[in-house]
């Protein structure tokens, strides 16, 4: 950590990125007296939300959980993970939009009015890709929605990294009730992933992975399935 | 860029996560004589799969296709970005393995072995888990793969940016077919993303994201379709 980045009223400390990666753990016990400045989350959303998204449509929606009485809405759509739901300063509930093309001409309108593309592409674009992306079937759009928040909720975690907070990413949960549960249409939005922010109490641990050099196939297929088989043996618990 | 990492046989660059964010284009112009070593590659992986996971399951799979006749079969399935399929130094297809969880004994037992994890832990989270995964619908485990293949793919961007790559990644192919191709098993391996990585010939072009201020409910729903409705009158398209 060297220097330091001024983010509105808040300060941002300029990590390296393998420091982020290698540093992030999933941390399951946070500090209950850490509070977040909705100035300061907002700015982490807008850096992660730098992320790349199919046609820049940016799908990710954000159900911010801070109050008690939020907290106690979301409490019994948790299936695990409740300590975290109690004692992070923030609780982002990140839902796709499937009706994200709605935003389309904002979105193209806007890079047009920047000149970062001419007016006349940002019609043609829109004219192609509107259509299009209404043509989806809700499975396909489900899928797109959840690739898209999912590359912006990594970005999130790094980035909470470099404010000196600490998250874990929460799968678990009721998929089906939740949006209902805060009022949100459950038509158009789907819920993909939670993310729990704060200050680390306790710090996470260390996590295996395997060697990515067991899980490719170069130009062919057989690479991969013999190499697992023998390294499940390897690694089997005795 | 001030320190220089070493990785094996190449070298990375120190940047900032800062600059890694920021810095980062969808780039669709690759300079085709721009090799990057398997070596390399597989490092930047490593770096990558450092992503967090469903209870640290590691879904994602990597078919590399870096051959000319590789590149040939995957050419009519690319609904465009045809030059980067030429062009890119690799195109790294993300697959998500639906049967993640016969990797669960490995994983955990390596946690175990290498004292992350008590064996005993180990062993009481392989009886829950594994059960609980194998009765997911394969549209849950569809879910799931997609989620944390697409955190993973984020790294990957990032990481590639250190190494001074660029990277597309790339949603618009032929979903259905992809795996045949290959010769993979379409009922285990479902496609998530195509990432393209190479040095850039002609930069990238900025993007405009919307504001995350617009896109969040603070724990209730009513802020967001407000401010939407009016924000899309401002961003129309004259």
């Amino acid at each position: 950590m060297t220097a330091i980045r001024a983010h509105g009223s808040y300060d941002a400390h300029d990590i390296t990125l393998s420091e982020a990666i290698t540093g992030r753990r999933s941390v399951r016990n946070f500090d209950p007296d850490t509070h977040i400045t909705r100035d300061e989350l907002v700015g982490m959303l807008d850096e992660a939300s730098r992320a790349p998204s199919s046609v820049n449509m940016q799908p990710w929606r954000f159900l911010v959980v801070e109050s008690d009485e939020a907290r106690k809405k979301l409490l019994p759509l948790m299936r695990l993970n409740k300590r975290q739901t109690r004692d992070a300063s923030d609780l982002i509930v990140v839902f796709g939009d499937l009706e994200c093309y709605r935003k389309a001409e904002r979105i193209y309108g806007q890079a047009a009015q920047r000149g970062i593309i001419p007016t006349l592409m940002a019609k043609a674009q829109l004219a192609a890709i509107v259509p299009a992306y209404r043509k989806f079937t809700r499975d396909k759009m489900t899928r797109v929605v959840h690739i898209d928040s999912s590359l912006m909720a990594m970005q999130l975690m790094l980035v909470a990294r470099e404010h000196g907070y600490d998250t874990n990413p929460i799968g678990g949960f009721d998929e089906d009730r939740i949006a209902e549960t805060f009022g949100i249409d459950p038509n158009r939005y789907v819920p993909v992933i939670i993310i729990a922010i704060g200050k680390a109490r306790k710090p996470g641990h260390e996590s295996y992975r395997l060697p990515a050099n067991e899980l490719i196939w170069w130009n062919d297929v057989n690479a991969l399935e013999s190499g697992t088989e023998e390294q499940q043996e390897k690694g089997r618990l005795s």
